[in-house]
């Protein structure tokens, strides 16, 4: 986790701007030998694509993702596999309309890094953002995909909007297969009707709505992670939090387990036919920086999109006071695609740690 | 952040198990000349030792830290100061009743990291928990004391506890002062004196609880941090979620932002004397992963101690059901000594971050 | 140094096959403001550049590079800056005969990567080496010329060749200029004539020659560096030996040192205008492992192309002794082109060093 | 290999100036369940002991090893064995006459790192080089003694020296036996009598010598190593590089390749019983930045030992001109203590690409 690179031995650099050419990312230390083609990495873009339906932005990318090494003939199948070497991955920009943010280019908007980008640098790309723009994620889940086969299929990653403004769903009525149903990633049915028309009205008001994302990690081994600094639940806090608009990460119980007791919170264990069973999973899968066996659980909080059509109070460059409203085209609620891209961070940590463990243990 | 090494320009390596002989670091990449001596060390591990009142352990250590390597005499001063090269620092451990924890040996204790090292290693200092004691965390709050120097004295981090097991403080009677008057770091007179009493029945009754701890830093001008993954909220994330029992982090407004608008979420800004004056702090001081000059506000949530006299159902390591129970000496709330080591985490993360950016861009 | 990623603060991420669509890099950690152009990067691809005399190899590539990211217009001077964040560059490849390869597809040439490729990853891109292949070598120079930028002109990073077969350069005879007026890059002009008759011979003998290169950078102030692992010169000799084909590196007098009394290497120091002045270069500009102020001098020795017209013996990959020789398209003499590729990596070595001393000393 | 930790997997932090307390290491991502005690790892340093003969420094060091942390008894065993967890070794200094140093702490002395260390931190630990003292290398051989038990049984790694001044072995005289014969690891009896003589020679003329060394692995397996930065002999080079005094690096036919043509320089391959058979080894073992099976092959040619008895001109921190002498106990050929420390940093940068190798791999 450096500059604009993440990972030990399955590293992920990703580059580009919101209006520039074309984003992407340099997958570095994957293994060999993996079944690897564009309509694979594709599938999981299209899951992040702008404007599948009114609640995300109306940007019309195509996102195609096109991989420029790193994959070569199988001798025997012929089909794409991964050689080992560094997989380039570049997604053009084709719906950049820079003209939308020319009246943004010497004011600072509220919640965005406009102003901290300045400081830091005192040269910045205004248009969209720039390199803070979300757009960046796409990258994310691109690498997330190649991940995934680092991982096989024995590992099923999965996330799903677990609130959207105020409104929380049931945990009891969560269905896996709900989240396919839905443009909100909502397991909860009768939740995702209530947001359709609390998003409808937040549109409409011309303001934004922030979100929980919870994301589910299954079939991962005992045994990945590598404390103290390398901890799996630190590097998954850290890849989290990384993500845009992200202000707070749990893990199992998280927060809810600082009101608990020590025999509530204990996830008791059972003798099992494969290692111990746990009782419950306040853990979220890992225990001293270790992978248990248990699902690996963690929700992140995603503040609401800044820009907003309402006006806010801010300053312009040369320090005077105005009000800004943001025009352009944006995400209601980033919540939603983020989805997506909080699979590719679990999923690239789950790689990394799954390499490490094998490199340290041999197993 | 790869295995026990933490940071990137202002490294922190640590080692040491419970009951060895000793614990340390070796904190490396330092700036020169910096005033250091075991005196300015061995006040922010007094804050952190055991046995200071009955909330904590009554395990006995000194906690005496020498400094091995990296200091020398300033030639104008006579005094001692950092020379850039590593600094060794070390701890030796002095109550270590080892025998303790012989019957914990072949059992799993629930919540802790015993099953998971074992999968993972195959091998276990079963020794009070071994590395993954919360006795590593002292040599975390050594190199914090170090990180400070780097800091200097503008930027001020200070911690408090604001919730113990469900009982949370009234931030209107915030009062950092009153954190130096009881034993929680407790910053609310009034709720000291609850948490008090709820923490002798805690303990009579032989369970644990967990609680929330809050950081600020402040004093820390625009600019630092790294997109993309090394993003100062990310680094603060990881650092954090690193820390024995945390299961949760936030920064500003952290989940609650689930909730807001995008006009309450805004950190609306107006034209300030030496830059933009914010009028709330939702972002915690960050915004895309850069810090804004507003204080950097965390909030972590830990996890009720694991080690707990009542019985919880759990396993032997040949996979007999047992009961465990935990004798030996232990914290009824680690959240109280966790504050001076997030205090150490932050200085550490922030210390690491104003090299680079001085690094990078030469401010 | 991990993977395909070279530097700390100063990063260079490098990707892309001989025979695949393209070929590039990412800079990260660039400081901002800095002023940068794809001609800029162009001039020093030129030199580098494949098909300019009959010495280099006959491959028609124009190597023309596009900046994907990283540059934007200065506000000021609406010319195009970096930004500090990542610098995407990328090489199409143009000429990609792969069918010259098909018959090396099963067989290991001796001297190259391939068996130690297969060895590693299982699987080949047997097409011109692939990753292997000195094409890599476009990117470091590309990246090369943004550390360039970061240096400022106040450096000044020139190589040569020394020598190439058995025949080595009059060190008395050099001369900088006359480096540009011959196709080796010889600063000895007697020497370049025998050169040129010695390569003609090679290169209708189906063979191929061996070279040594000399790189100095002048204008490194005192102080550059990191010890102990992060030495300048350690840096310096893994940075070199990374470059394909080079067997060998020297820092300074190098391997005749081991022949010198102390006397006679003691780089003995005079009082001078601004710090010491030497009274020799033994050293090469580095005194552990820190920069003194000295030009920096290195050496490296370029073993002769494996690629030959001649048949060497060798095995298939399933075990059968063949006969190999290379047709395509080779350099008789990599050496040559390795000049700008070795001044590249010397500026980005400096360009990193120049950063983290910053970093660490705020000079 | 950044500051002063050296390795990805298998990483290696040292700490400790000459005249300190104490100096050592901290080795993490060891792998668990390898047997480690003081004695195995004793047996190394005191191959690199002071005052084992009149041709090293008289500083009289037991250097003995304390095993602090990262081992524990194997619960089948009893034994002592690795837990997968920062092994932390420190060695005590006994000798340390620092008044010995008092008068050159005003002066720069010619060829050591006193000036340039001085020019960066501007503060600096005069005694006996501080943190620029071939004691550091104590604690690589430490770390050696761990890295070999990683690589097992069948890697066997050990260095000879083969030139001592202008005399260098004669090649075909070589016998491994012989190298536990003499005090100067050299493997030809009849050099070895002419380096007794040569040096005592040089001693008492208060001057020094340089030396040639030569490292060999065997037992390696193709497949090591990670193009294009973390290449096995990129890795080398950085690795002995860092070691003080060494000045130049070649792997295999080093610089003599350069004089060689293609197929001189080939190394041809049979077919063999368990891969290819090489019939010559000019590339050392590494080919592309992977191993080939074959021996690894280093040599490192180490500058005399820049403390010598004969005065040589210098300035003072203040600039003024000065005759520099240095007393003290030094070795008159440091390339002879060289030898098992250069053993170390090949037996680290081994274990490290084997690790690496079957994260990336499995293999």
């Amino acid at each position: 986790m450096s500059h604009n690179t993440f990972g030990h031995l399955f590293r992920v650099t990703t580059w580009g701007e919101s209006h520039g050419p074309a984003l992407g990312c340099v997958v570095d230390g994957c293994p060999p030998g993996l079944t690897l083609d564009e309509g694979w990495i594709q599938g999981f873009l299209d899951k992040r694509r702008p404007g599948t339906s009114r609640f995300v932005t109306q940007r019309q990318e195509a996102d195609l993702v096109k991989i420029l090494s790193g994959v070569f003939e199988d001798e025997r199948t012929g089909g794409p596999v991964t050689t080992g070497t560094p997989i380039s991955l570049m997604i053009e920009n084709t719906d950049q309309r820079s003209k939308d943010y020319r009246e943004i280019r010497d004011r600072y908007r509220p919640g965005h890094a406009d102003y901290a980008y300045d400081a830091k640098y005192g040269v910045r790309d205004y248009r969209g953002g720039g390199r803070s723009s979300a757009r960046e994620t796409a990258a994310r889940v691109a690498a997330g995909a190649v991940a995934r086969r680092v991982l096989g299929e024995a590992v099923v990653i999965r996330g799903a909007v677990v609130q959207i403004g105020p409104h929380m769903i049931d945990p009891e009525s969560w269905d896996w297969n709900e989240t396919q149903n839905n443009p909100f990633w909502c397991p909860d049915a009768n939740m995702a009707a209530q947001w359709e028309a609390f998003l409808d009205q937040t549109r409409k008001a011309g303001s934004s709505a922030g979100a929980i994302v919870e994301v589910h990690a299954s079939g991962i081994p005992a045994g990945w992670g590598a404390p103290v600094y390398g901890k799996l639940d630190a590097e998954l806090a850290g890849a989290m939090m990384s993500i845009n608009a992200v202000k707070g990460i749990e893990i199992g119980a998280g927060f809810a387990a600082a009101s608990m007791s020590g025999e509530e919170n204990a996830d008791e264990m059972r003798a099992g036919n494969d290692g111990p069973t746990f009782l419950k999973n306040n853990n979220g899968g890992v225990a001293g920086g270790i992978s248990t066996g248990q699902d690996v659980v963690v929700r992140i909080a995603i503040k609401p999109t800044s820009s907003i059509l309402n006006e806010v109070r801010s300053v312009t460059r040369d320090g005077a006071e105005v009000d800004v409203r943001t025009v352009g085209r944006h995400d209601p609620c980033v919540g939603i695609r983020a989805v997506p891209v909080a699979e590719a961070m679990m999923a690239c940590v789950l790689a990394d740690a799954k390499l490490r463990h094998r490199g340290q243990t041999g197993r």
